[in-house]
C-alpha cells in the first residue's frame, strides 16, 4: 500500500512526515532506512510520524522521530517545528497552542502569526551531575585540558542533552572540527557532549556553530542555540531575547534567567513537497 | 502552480521526471537547481522532462536532461531507461519500441518483458580524431605516460563521449581515484576523458568502475559499460553479450563487432515515488 508523506525542512534539517492519525503506521528500522535513503528512497535526516495521543486529556497528538539509521530519538527542535506546521497544513488542528506527547515527555508548541513556530524547550539544568559533567561544584565557567599545553574555558548545561559552549572571537575562524572532536569525547563528559562555538555580536545577537555529538558539525542545532544563549545570559553578556544565526538560518531564543522557567525557541519550518511511496 | 513529478532511479543514478506532454514545462537553471537540491528540493542527479516531438513523423517523444547545476546535457543511458519506464507507467504509449528525440539525436529504446529497458547506444568510434585523442594512428592499445616513471596501457573509444579503458586484475584494488584523475586530465585527451577500470571475470562477464569526467567515480556509467565491452571485444577477450557488474548494479551490453552496428545496453529503471512541488 502506498504511504502518503510530506517532505519538510527546518533550517536545512529535513524530515519525511507521515500522518498516522487515522491509519496506524508501523515502519521497521529497515523501512525507515529505505525511506531516508536519498537515492533509493525519499531522502531525509529523520522520519517523523504523527499519531493520536496515549492520554487525550493531556495532549492532542503524539509524535515519534527516527534517525536515518532507523533508531528512535527523543526530541528534535527542528522536527517539533515541522510537526506544528504539518498538523495545521493537514487541517488536523486549528488551535495555535498545541501540546504533544514525545519520548521526552509533553512538549508545548505555538504556531505564530507569521508561520514560524515557537517551542518550549524545557528547563536548562546546570548541576554537573545532571549534565553529566565531572566537576567538584557548579560554576559559570570550567577549564578543560585539551592537551598538556592547551586549555579551553567552557560553560556547561543540559537542555535534555549535554552541551559545552565556548565563546570565540569569530565563528568563521573557530577550529570547530578539531576542538569540537576533542571536547565532544573529553573524559569529563561521560556521555560525551555537543559543543557550541559562540560569537557575540551584541546583547541581542550571536553567531553559532555546533559540533553535534556523534554527528559532527550540522547546519542548525536547536538545543545548541538554547544552550549558547543560556550560558551567555548567565555570564551577563546577553539580553532576554536573542537572535541566533546558525549556518542553516536563524532562531530566536528567549529565557528570562529564572531557572524554574523554560527556554523558548522560535524558528521556521517549511513544506518542500508532498508525495506517495510504495515501501 | 504545483508541478507533478516522478522520482526514478537507474543503478543509483537518480532523476526527477516531469510529464510535459500536455502542459509545456520551462524551468530555468535556478529552478532546476532548486528541484535537484536534496534538502531544500526533491533531490536528484538530473532533471528530465518529456515533451511532444518536434518531428512526429520520426519520433513519438522528445526529452531534455539537465544536470543538478542547471546545465543541459546531451544524453544519459540511465536517464533514457527511466524515460522508457515513465512513459509506459504514465500510459503515454503502449508500444514496446520507442523512438525519442534528444539533444544527441534520435534514440531507439525497447521496453523488455521483465521491465528492463534496452537502449541503442549508437556506434563506437575508434578514430583518434573522433574521440578526440592525440595519436599518430588508430591502435588497439595505447601507452600513456602518467609520470616519468609510470606508464599505463589503455584502449580508447568514443561512445558519443570519450572513454579510456584500462584492464586491471581486480577492481577492488584498482587505484581508481589516483589513476582516474591523472588519465582524465592527460594532455593527449584534449576534451578530457572518462576512465574505465575493467576486470575480466570470463568472456561473458566483467566488473567495472568508472571515473567520470568532471565528476569522479560514480555508481554506474552506461556509456562507460559500452566502452569497456567494445574495447575488451576488440582485443578478443569477450563474447557478443556481456554482463557488466558496476558498483550500482548490472547492465548487459551487446555488440557484434561490426563497426557499422550499434552497441545495445539493457538495464533496470525504477519509480521510487511520485510527488508534487511548488517552485
Amino acid at each position: 500500500m502506498p504511504i502518503a508523506f510530506t517532505k519538510m525542512q527546518g533550517l536545512g534539517n529535513d524530515f519525511v512526515v507521515i500522518n498516522a492519525m487515522n491509519a496506524p503506521v508501523s515502519l521497521d528500522a529497515e523501512q525507515i532506512r529505505a525511506l531516508a535513503d536519498r537515492r533509493f528512497g525519499v531522502g531525509c535526516d529523520q522520519v517523523l510520524w504523527v499519531e493520536p495521543p496515549v492520554d487525550p486529556s493531556r495532549a492532542q497528538f503524539r509524535y515519534r522521530i527516527f534517525n536515518a539509521d532507523g533508531g528512535e530519538v527523543e526530541q528534535c527542535g527542528n522536527g517539533a517545528r515541522c510537526f506544528a506546521r504539518f498538523i495545521h497544513e493537514q487541517g488536523l488542528c486549528d488551535q495555535r497552542c498545541i501540546t504533544v506527547e514525545t519520548l521526552a515527555g509533553l512538549i508545548e508548541l505555538i504556531l505564530e502569526e507569521d508561520g514560524q513556530v515557537t517551542v518550549n524547550m524545557g528547563l536548562p539544568r546546570f548541576e554537573p551531575s545532571e549534565i553529566p559533567f565531572k566537576a567538584a561544584k557548579r560554576d559559570a565557567l570550567y577549564s578543560l585540558n585539551i592537551s598538556s599545553e592547551e586549555q579551553v574555558s567552557v560553560g556547561a548545561v543540559s537542555m535534555g542533552n549535554p552541551h559545552a559552549v565556548l565563546q570565540v572571537n569569530s565563528v568563521d575562524t573557530a577550529e570547530v572540527a578539531r576542538l569540537g572532536a576533542a571536547i565532544e569525547s573529553h573524559s569529563d563528559f561521560p556521555r560525551r557532549v555537543n559543543v557550541g562555538f559562540m560569537q557575540i555580536i551584541d546583547r541581542e545577537h550571536i553567531r553559532l556553530r555546533v559540533f553535534e555529538r556523534g554527528v559532527g558539525e550540522t547546519l542548525a542545532c536547536g538545543t545548541g542555540a538554547c544552550a549558547a544563549v543560556v550560558i551567555g545570559r548567565q555570564q551577563g553578556l546577553l539580553d532576554e531575547r536573542v537572535t541566533v544565526t546558525l549556518p542553516g538560518g536563524q532562531l530566536v531564543i528567549k529565557w528570562n534567567e529564572d531557572e524554574q522557567e523554560p527556554v523558548w525557541m522560535t524558528g521556521p519550518a517549511q513544506t518542500v513537497f508532498t508525495g506517495e511511496i510504495e515501501l
